[in-house]
């Protein structure tokens, strides 16, 4: 069996073929964790919002319009002025193409998302990191405990599991996780935007270990968590324990982020080897300004990065072309189910890329409807 | 293929025999939904709870311990005084051996369960029917139709999926929305204890009418269920609903409630053909006091009881003996989830009872160590 044409294989091809041919065997199922973190309104940390402050909503309105095709929380339109949609637009037609099951986790979200969801009970927006005190430690671990029942309940034995998340200033607590558990991340980090704020991600971070009073790196996740992560890391690592445990193989669909699930999951002694790999954009593993490649050779070696080829270069939307200029890049699980999509079904990225412009025109159609101009 | 002597057939057996057939080779996957409803709180309407107003804790203990193994809201055993258990000890142990995967879903629970669940956004606690008004008309629309896009996400094309409940008060609530649909259901539902009140669920049941104006019967479904209905039967017909669009057989696991749901579907239209059937306990075919087969024939003749044969008679501990003397007789799916144990892994009611009084024995030994002596 080859690789599919589609995705582009980063770090061991062998192992990423065994991977493939496990996860196009199995039982699939799709997994979106969202939560919010306070860091995200730092100024400057995170663009995936109208304002710092909008960006603890955007978790719940990004579900509420993948699952709905609307936001609901909101009266808006899932994109910027400029015409800049969601990666959830690419996840929402992929998973359509797919037609597996799937579910919205909440870890966590300012707001309660207006569709069914599952509801971790200890589920809890993460405070700001640079105050070094991010979540309870008991939160931690009752996350990461809840997550991996969650697992035990829903993935089906010898399952191929696709797991999303949704977090802005993820990538700033994931870079502070693995620096933590002592990684080097400082700078290899994505961006929503093209222009990576690295020195600010860096100095949000030593302001919390400072106030922490942490000493790293550490060898406890909990405690590293709790000063400086948020809910959402440790529950995705959790409930890779518990799919693991289901016999499953797991995508996982997000950028340099997963590398924070990665190190969570090295620390406590999990073999991923075959079991494990990273779903992703062209746009991740291709941006200049973070190095996913290098977290993974770090962090854990033996995870192949799947990435999907799509390329929007010559979509017929401005919005949508700004993909190819930096903006973005990942989120929400649109890689992965995009790479999902090519390994399960065999769905050409053409043809995906016109179900993606008819996704696009129908939203355009809403807010004209509502009297936005998405591209003004 | 015939049917396995471990089920009993009540109703058309050709129709049992096609459902069963189609059944055995969908993707499974298991649901309970949980909400209260004031109702029960009305004295001696329910016996589901240590008094009136802990029947409002029963469905979150109930899953919790479903999934747990031990109810966290509350330090205690899922037991009586007396040793009789919840029926999601049958669950438990069924669903263990089974081994698929499973959720809760709360529809408007009195206390949010400490395990991960999907939350409706709209789930609320209903109302005391004998106010005519149980819900607001919206809240109801919203549960259905929240319910039937879970079903979308959730379930497998071609699932085979198992629906359960816990809901004290229920089958008052469920008598209540048969008799407003215009189905004679007076008399004819089960109570979890021998002594079935039902001249105190019909004047419960005509007060809220009174106080509804509501003219019935009526094929207003929404309107009825906001008159004297509850969050659950209408979120689990929502379900069915979704579930049927993913080309799925659904066993509905419950008792004389789940004809309520049937009600409901029959008053939309719904195809049920083949595709439905209700799952139970001998317990509840057999009641005396009350009759699922009457109602099935008068509301959905089309639709197939499949009733687990399992008979506690020969228990070695007493409060398991209860069970043949009428106390409980169903719940939490208890009987639906053996007879897909039987269906789909074929495993034998001996084999199963022998689990079932390890688990009895497990919850012993917590109530010992607690110092609670659950045969006092």
């Amino acid at each position: 069996m080859s690789i599919p044409r589609d995705v582009l294989i980063v770090g061991d091809e062998k192992a990423a073929q065994r991977f493939i041919e496990e996860f196009r065997r199995g039982i699939p199922l799709a997994l979106y964790f969202i939560a919010s973190t306070k860091t995200s309104i730092i100024p400057g940390i995170s663009i995936a919002g109208p304002s710092p402050e909008g960006t603890l909503y955007t978790p719940a309105l990004d579900v509420e319009y993948l699952v709905a095709g609307r936001p609901l929380t909101l009266n808006v339109i899932p994109m910027t002025p400029e015409g800049l949609p969601t990666p959830a637009l690419l996840t929402r037609v992929a998973l359509s193409m797919l037609s597996i099951p799937y579910m919205v986790v909440d870890a966590g979200s300012y707001i309660e998302p207006r569709i069914p969801h599952v509801d971790l009970p200890s589920r809890r927006v993460g405070e700001r990191i640079d105050t070094g005190k991010a979540l309870l430690v008991e939160v931690a671990r009752a996350l990461f405990e809840e997550s991996r029942i969650l697992a035990e309940m829903v993935v089906p034995s010898g399952g191929s599991v696709i797991v999303g998340e949704s977090i802005p200033g993820g990538t700033t607590t994931a870079m502070a996780i693995m620096e933590a558990l002592g990684f080097r991340a400082i700078g290899k980090v994505s961006s929503a935007g093209p222009n990576n704020p690295h020195e600010l991600k860096k100095r949000v971070f030593e302001e919390g270990i400072k106030n922490s009073g942490l000493a790293i790196p550490t060898s406890n996740v909990f405690e590293a968590v709790a000063a400086i992560g948020d809910p959402l890391h440790i529950s995705i690592a959790g409930f890779v324990v518990g799919a693991l445990s289901r016999n499953s193989r797991i995508l996982l669909a997000g950028g340099t982020q997963m590398c924070a699930v990665l190190a969570i999951l090295k620390k406590f002694g999990i073999e991923l080897r075959e079991r494990v790999a990273i779903g992703t954009t062209r746009w991740t593993v291709k941006d200049p300004s973070s190095d996913i490649e290098g977290l993974v050779r770090d962090i854990a070696p033996e995870v192949p990065i799947i990435a999907t080829a799509l390329n929007l270069g010559d979509a017929p939307f401005p919005g949508l072309r700004m993909y190819e200029q930096g903006f973005v890049k990942e989120g929400v699980g649109a890689g992965g189910t995009i790479v999902a999509l090519t390994l399960l079904r065999g769905v050409e990225l053409d043809e995906l890329k016109k179900a993606i412009y008819n996704e696009y025109q129908r939203l355009l159609q809403i807010g004209a409807a509502k009297g936005i101009d998405a591209r003004s």
